[in-house]
């Protein structure tokens, strides 16, 4: 796989109907929703043209078995090709999206006025699943230590108590981009144990992590950890095909499971379509080329964004992200009259996501998505600069 | 459209991977799973093509607004040409499928140990919706009257009381076939009201109606009766797309909308995938011509069956569907020493549903899908006769 079998040419990405570029009219450079604009991995792309070919819509089994549980076995193998985790299929279950299952998985470990924990700033949805279900959102921030983001659980002591029910954790961390260490999954294990609570972990950007780093699954750590944490991933993060629609739930021992269903019976998750059933078996089973090409050119765009904002801009502070292709990018200093995101989509025709949908008041942040082509997203910081030295004047 | 635009050989049903083709071995005609072995309709066909050629496989929204609401949009269409029913659009939600969203509305409108009271025989996953949730299934048994399928509601005296919240309805019924009447429909309203019940009604047949007979949705009767009836209903269906997976929900009012949104929030449910979206709008909005014809030709077959068992098994009971592909067969009479769905699948090597998954002691039921290629339905009637004679002897 070399760039050109992936890379995508702006007119092609605005001829398709999704929203990321249409969201904003033309001149707008968008670089907001967390997808690739990248062609998919030939076996996906395989994988779904057999489908449409066939015109095979019916009900999706395979030989003797409901289809969705190629999808957990698939899950199984590759938990324990990538991260070493040996873990059974049977005690994973398939939902349509991650925030689906967040939002199962808070209303079945938890009643209103119950607390979770959720480190902040956050991807929107997830703090939805706690506000808008009459949770309590009991927020841990994510410090710039300078070289990173870190948490600091000590932070928590007086927020928690009997009717803390869940630590929401994202690992890796949307949007700051953070790796955990075992050290710190390990000491976030051992507060869930200590507080008896539901490890709720958003593993979705995984396979997006950046060498010489390593994606640790928090269930892996031990069965007592496993034992109180459901975790979340799919492929349609990293593997690029959101639209199709197929996410993983697996709980780390029987007994959590069958919690799970008392409240959320299997048939409540609706089931699967066959093209994200199909697709999802292609990106973990054959998808290895595509996403380690992906990967390399990501670094090298991580690298040019970190490397571009530090030399032309060194007022917008950034964190090389560890993981994920979205970079946190703190623009306090830079002194704007409105929002960081009001500022770059109206002067620089960039269209970021708004850091205080990520946390109320990081009105001065934005989260910049760097997976695309090399082309736009030198346009893309041209344009950055170009708007912050006219700001100055 | 023509029949040969449509129909499928054997060897095609069989090179693909769903479920009907599969269950059994190459030497069983299945017809069983309620899906069609036709080819889709050439918008659906063109549809899916376009998204899979494009690799539009980003977020799913369309220009300004998200693409689940096109789906409503096409829904309330939908509803207003073929059916006269004019209702808001914004009233619907997406499903990915209709069990989900029985699931849900049960789950919603009732409490452990509620009443429900479902038309027996029923679809075993509607059953499966009151009593493995712990509700309390009360049966309203389909009668066969000589000449239809019908229940009466007086027969539910002394089993529904204040702890009785839902009338589950199949309109038309699965497996009997039948279409209701205005004036059935309107005494289910009239029950559901002096009974204050939440009628949900599976509507997922609407468009399998057989000429003269018309469906008529029950929420459009009145608002009194819309304002406490979830209607769901597919494209999925009538269109031969399940394994693409997308339904909607219309509440026949805002404040029942939110009544289920106070325990079902909106991303409990799941979002929908790209290829079921644009399978189902292109359905509704340009499918016609096909389904006019597959519907001439289920006519035809339908007529086919009922003649045929007329005729060489004059001992199986029979009343031909009002609506869908699918014929009740009472089997009572042939004094079978097995079950009739063991007797067929052993002696005639075909796969029908068994009655006693729809009502437990109807072991002397089949159901039988006629959605095939008239050489395939002739093959199946033709083993049916042989293995009735031969068990004759």
């Amino acid at each position: 796989m070399k760039p050109s079998d992936f890379e995508l040419p702006i007119d092609y990405l605005r001829s398709r109907r999704n929203n990321k570029w249409h969201m904003h009219p033309d001149d707008v450079i968008p670089a907001f929703v967390a997808e690739m604009d990248f062609a998919v991995a030939p076996p996906i792309k395989a994988a779904v043209e057999k489908i449409v070919a066939q015109q095979d819509y019916g009900y999706p089994k395979r030989i003797g078995e409901r289809a969705e549980r190629d999808v957990c076995d698939a899950f199984a193998r590759h938990m324990k090709r990538r991260f070493n985790w040996e873990t059974p299929a049977e005690q994973a279950i398939c939902v349509a999206d991650l925030v689906q299952g967040t939002f199962a998985s808070v209303l079945a470990f938890s009643d209103p006025g119950d607390g979770v924990i959720l480190q902040v700033p956050n991807y929107p949805p997830f703090r939805e699943s706690i506000t808008s279900t009459e949770r309590k959102l009991i927020p841990l921030k994510m410090h710039d230590t300078g070289e990173r983001f870190a948490h600091d659980l000590a932070e928590l002591k007086g927020l928690v108590d009997a009717k803390t029910k869940i630590f929401l954790l994202c690992s890796p961390q949307n949007p700051t981009g953070r790796v955990f260490s075992k050290h710190e999954l390990e000491a976030i294990g051992r507060y869930a144990i200590d507080h008896d609570l539901i490890i709720v972990s958003d593993e979705i950007h995984a396979d997006l992590v950046y060498a010489p780093l390593k994606h640790i699954p928090i269930a892996s750590l031990s069965p007592e950890i496993a034992a109180r944490t459901v975790t979340l991933t799919s492929a349609t993060k990293s593997f690029n095909i959101p639209g199709l629609r197929c996410g993983v739930m697996h709980f780390g021992s029987p007994e959590l499971m069958a919690r799970f269903h008392k409240r959320m019976p299997q048939r409540l998750m609706g089931q699967l379509n066959i093209t994200g059933i199909d697709a999802t078996i292609a990106a973990w089973e054959e998808g290895r080329p595509w996403l380690d090409a992906v990967l390399a050119y990501l670094a090298a765009s991580r690298d040019r964004v970190v490397d571009v904002l530090a030399k032309e801009i060194p007022a917008i502070r950034v964190i090389k992200p560890e993981a994920t292709y979205l970079a946190w990018l703190n623009c306090e200093r830079l002194d704007l009259k409105s929002t960081a995101y009001d500022f770059f989509l109206e002067h620089a025709k960039v269209g970021f996501s708004a850091g205080e949908t990520f946390e109320p008041d990081h009105t001065q942040f934005v989260r910049l998505n760097f997976a695309t082509s090399t082309k736009i997203l030198d346009g893309m910081l041209e344009r950055m600069v170009a708007a912050v030295r006219q700001n100055r004047r």
